[in-house]
């Protein structure tokens, strides 16, 4: 091999079409695990779809200087900042992806907004009711100027999700009855995992309420095609101590026996019932305990003409059970959601030869694009955010008050 | 061949040992659903496990003659009684098993220890708390004389079940977590589905919760070791009218569109959350309403060091996770339980080759006989029954008072 | 409790039906695991199944008179034989029931139906094409004089196979094109399992081909409707030399590191592929050294219009796809094989009530005497036993000639 | 938004590293599917892992000029190329990746490494035993100029797999018994697929055997550690005439039933048992005409000490049993390979947050670049692939021979 060296600059990926593509520059705050992952989003998405606008990394944000260089030239963003102030105030950047924690999520998309960018914001939307409720009040004046702000229920973009949400709103599953929604996982069983930012109240806003459950409420309301009008909680915060790490808590490891501790602040689980608007009973858990689940992510709704299941741990499957056939022959089936007829599937591989977790950030930033560039308006908006917000308002409502029954204001 | 006509009497199953052994005259009230698998249970037991007493199936109770002797026909009883006092009254009769609706159990069942009899009564123990509590006290007063009283949950004899319960005993599971049992069926999901005996409060209570709901309490109870201290609770009844039987309200077909209509006054589905008495969080979901789900039994268990889960429509497997194991070769592993050494297997087929539904009684027959010539405490006793029924009351009250924690008395 | 001694005679299942009902006697010859299960199947069938006639248990037939009257008291027959030639004399027999190793069987069953019985034999028919030869001619001029001979292959009476059957007849699979089956059990491992009557040649006729190959061979040409035409194997035993028992070679355990050991001279494993009449491709594997699979008996087929595929490991349900379905819904559905409507089901418990294995013998039993009593022809009968047989040699003849392809005479 | 127009040059994905990486310059043969996936590969590995040289896509080749720069846009690469030769002359390409039909393989290969470039070849590695065995000798003189020569067997790439893997090197699985590979697609079933370069011998050497076989014979032999050593194979075409496409044979619709029909002239199905060095006995299926199977690429290998299982529609997923554990735990284990410690996990996502079948490329691509800069030898070498084209040539020869047990040659 003739190993050349070379700047990165030359290295481009640079086809050499001669007809000028528009392109919308992303701009983006955060580069941990959802920096990661929206990386690849942004990255990907124009080399796979056929879009009518090819999204550009054009700068990423964060506060330690040598950290967010290397992530630009770990995820292949042009430039690096370390005030996202910055960031919203640069040429290049049309749209601003925010993937901090959820303390800072308010102040920077208002911001941005307010400077005529686009926002996507990572969910849950805010960490309070009145946070959310500024969201989307600015990205409601942003829209009657043209810009759109869309929040980041990734999960909504898994294919076989989104083909669900077809199969109940064509009717298929008739009147619902019931949604049951875990979401499982099983980080925190070990009582010397550290006290990382995401169990501290004052960054996380909550624990597994707003970390897993906003996901499933998200789901359940969006699958419904119906909002929760109230429901009753219970949470429980296990291990109430947890070794304090010695640097900066942004890692899950380092921890030792020796330790000092601090407190948890949040909830380790949250399980709740509710009711949607059209009287189908619902149930909610989200946890971080439950020893074997990775990311057990389940839905089912029943219908009274049908059924449908899904597991997040086996992405590329829908199970759907049509209550129409005759009993003899009737059962849940498999349904593999990779046929090109699929969502999502007219541009990638064959039959069978399934996705993964990522693409769900590929889906999104596709479209994302496409609602920019085709003036749509945006789904899941900021003001979907705000209503999953009061969800989980209601769902600590209802925790701290015995359980007892709490509406969802709309 | 050489078909020769011949009473019933002649045919019977009868080997030549001529050293007497001593039986257990068992007397049944009631001859639908639960009379047949009883029966199978009490006919096969003796057949398969090496019993100190054999069963005999001495007589059965039902009010219609002609119905009732049919029956003693087709399952083997020996008698066929028309009255349960006059059961209860024969002197073959050593053990009364009552397999009638709810509301019946307790008078039944009080008489017949009053009369010294043992008595086996199917869950739900009775309908309502105050029932409960004198057929516990009842067991009682009848225990100080050597008699015993046993509750009807079969499902604490699916092998399975009863394996998961000596892992957890064994601390294979450290400190529980979380319970979460759903039991769905899909039998009401057809709104002309006809008015029984099961939808009316008055025969049964209760509707799924006492039907299903009482199963998955007893479980999670029995299978955790601990009780629930107290539930949130919601309901619904989503088909609130539903043809009238033309005959008597036995069948579950016979309807049609044209009938007349009768209200449902119990339940069509009921979820509930609780905690345990060690803090452990539990969420139980019972309906009749889930398209496609036929005996959707399914419970999973996580503690600090593992999980099991197990599923009803599979009820040969048990999914155990040892969550001590490397994280690389750590997952829910799929124990078939049919190896001779896990529990009731010693006497029956080899490995793989599963057992069914019925079995449970067949080893509920095997563990009431034993208990009885082995002078053994009755387990599920009546008063664990009536702990159940305090659960159930508790969900009723919760779902009137708005979901709000309600404890449960002990 | 009043605890009686009575011998059991008078303890017998015996309802006080005054009208007396038609039966017909079996025997049974053999009482080791194939003993009990035919014995529940006997003992159930008339109480579960509208029999035109009721089988009764009249004697059971072994070599060891302490042994074989422990198992007719334990069974339920009301005799007990050392002598099979006595065994088929008795008036009181009208069924001779085979379940003897295939060594004796030829022998049995041409002197049953030369005595004038109906026949019922184990499958492998027999250990050579010749004995199966001498049975099917006898069971030939028995079908001139109205008995029935029938073979064994209980596994047709499951009851997701027996549907499977109904589908594939209906045609929803259309043309076929692949039938795959494999039998993997695992007893045979561990290589200090003892040398049984199980592996050994003279006994046995073959190793895991005929135990567990028969079944596979018999249900692929049963689902598929139609023979297979020639076959390509290939046949391995791992372990040689196995630990000799120091009693009676009709155990599992017993043998230690130090015992004598003996040569195993039937297959360990044995692999075949094939070509149905239709010219559909089949594989074919059967083995007892496949750590971790306990009765995998596994099958599936596909067509133009559809595929089917079965697990005995869970016996319950069956997997069919519908390939005229949009490919955007189909997919491998999950049927439980419970519904009234299902074979066999018109008589048992509620949907997703399970069945266990036992209860192929229960099924047997009822299709046995039906089609005694009804004069139907006997199916499967010997004569497609002799076919089996003769699959087997061809996969033998195969094996030894270099897995050259061998024809299936017919 | 502040759209711009800009060329995509200057869109370019160019972090500002002011320090200058190694490169090496792709240049890749072929855009359609395996195209489109390579890319994705090449494109993906150096933002995921940590990798010594950066690859840089550097020129993509084609024959019709339009079409290739449209791919080369599309997927990102950097300049265009309509000849393979001037492909490979071009001073930035360093490594020629061949996505091309089989029958192109040999030359292009042979010219790259004779012109000094490292090269990865699609699987299979060529169409016949002697062009791979030019492939291979060309390799081998390569090497000792210290050129690498990879096929790209890129399921060995699927952590699951890689991790199975490791389990058996660790004699995990003790001596192997069983190897049972089956790779089932369904997209021939309809008759009316149209006859595309898939289906003719000169253009893929083989049907299924060529396409699908060649993996799992791959596979098999990666997993076990040892090679076949003999076949028996039986083939079969079920369609043997389909409708010729209007235009060139690239995609997979077009056809209606009007059309042109010509010969299909490989197989539909082929099927093969073979032993292996060690003794173990193995069987594989490949097929197109497995109604409802769309990517099931299924294994499963026995061992005296344990059993792992896997397949490829579920890829985060490794089934294990190990048979030293007590019977009554023991069972298949379901392991979510997605632990940081588990091959290629480093630089993924968290625990359940699944990969997808494209990353396989992007680990090929990690794997390519880390043994050329590491000068590590190549695995799987271009010996390893003749040695698989001479498995499927015996496989070829047994089925034309009467399926007698044909040797590989080694």
């Amino acid at each position: 091999m003739a190993r050349r060296e070379e700047t990165e600059q030359e290295a481009g990926v640079s086809p050499p079409a001669p007809r000028p593509t528009p392109v919308i520059g992303v701009g983006m705050v955060g580069y941990a695990f959802m920096g990661a992952a929206h990386s690849q989003g942004w990255r990907t998405a124009g080399h796979v779809f056929d879009l009518p606008v090819r999204p550009a990394l054009a700068a990423i944000c964060g506060r330690d200087r040598t950290a967010v260089e290397a992530a630009a030239a770990r995820h292949g963003w042009a430039a690096a900042e370390t005030d996202w102030r910055a960031l919203i105030a640069r040429d290049d950047v049309d749209l601003v992806d925010i993937c901090t924690p959820g303390d800072s999520h308010a102040e920077i998309a208002v911001a941005a907004l307010e400077a005529g960018k686009h926002v996507l914001c990572e969910k849950p939307l805010a960490n309070t009711v009145a946070e959310a409720e500024a969201m989307a009040a600015a990205a409601e004046r942003a829209a009657a100027r043209g810009q759109v702000a869309i929040a980041g229920f990734n999960y909504r973009k898994v294919p076989a999700l989104t083909y669900a949400r077809s199969l109940i709103a064509e009717g298929r599953l008739g009147a619902l009855r019931h949604v049951r929604a875990t979401y499982l996982q099983d980080w925190l069983v070990d009582p010397l995992s550290p006290l990382t930012w995401r169990l501290k109240r004052e960054h996380a806003g909550s624990g597994a309420l707003g970390d897993l459950g906003a996901h499933i409420v998200d789901l359940a309301q969006y699958l419904a095609g119906e909002p929760l009008v109230g429901v009753s909680a219970v949470s429980e915060t296990f291990v109430r101590q947890r070794p304090v790490l010695a640097g900066p808590a942004t890692g899950l490891s380092g921890a030792s026996d020796g330790a000092a501790r601090g407190a948890v602040t949040v909830d380790d689980a949250v399980l709740f019932t509710g009711r949607l608007a059209s009287g189908a009973l619902a149930s909610f858990e989200a946890t971080r305990m439950a020893a074997g689940r990775k990311n057990a992510l389940r839905l089912e709704i029943n219908g009274q003409l049908g059924s449908i299941a899904f597991d997040l741990e086996r992405l590329n499957e829908l199970s759907f059970h049509d209550h129409t056939e005759p009993a003899t022959s009737a059962g849940f089936r498999r349904i593999l959601v990779t046929e090109p007829e699929h969502p999502y599937l007219e541009a990638w591989w064959p039959p069978g030869h399934g996705l993964g977790y990522e693409h769900t950030f590929v889906h999104q930033a596709r479209d994302v694009v496409r609602t920019i560039s085709e003036g749509r308006a945006p789904v899941p908006s900021f003001a979907d955010g705000l209503q999953v917000q009061r969800v989980l308002a209601a769902v600590e409502e209802s925790a701290a008050k015995n359980s007892v029954h709490t509406p969802v204001p709309f």
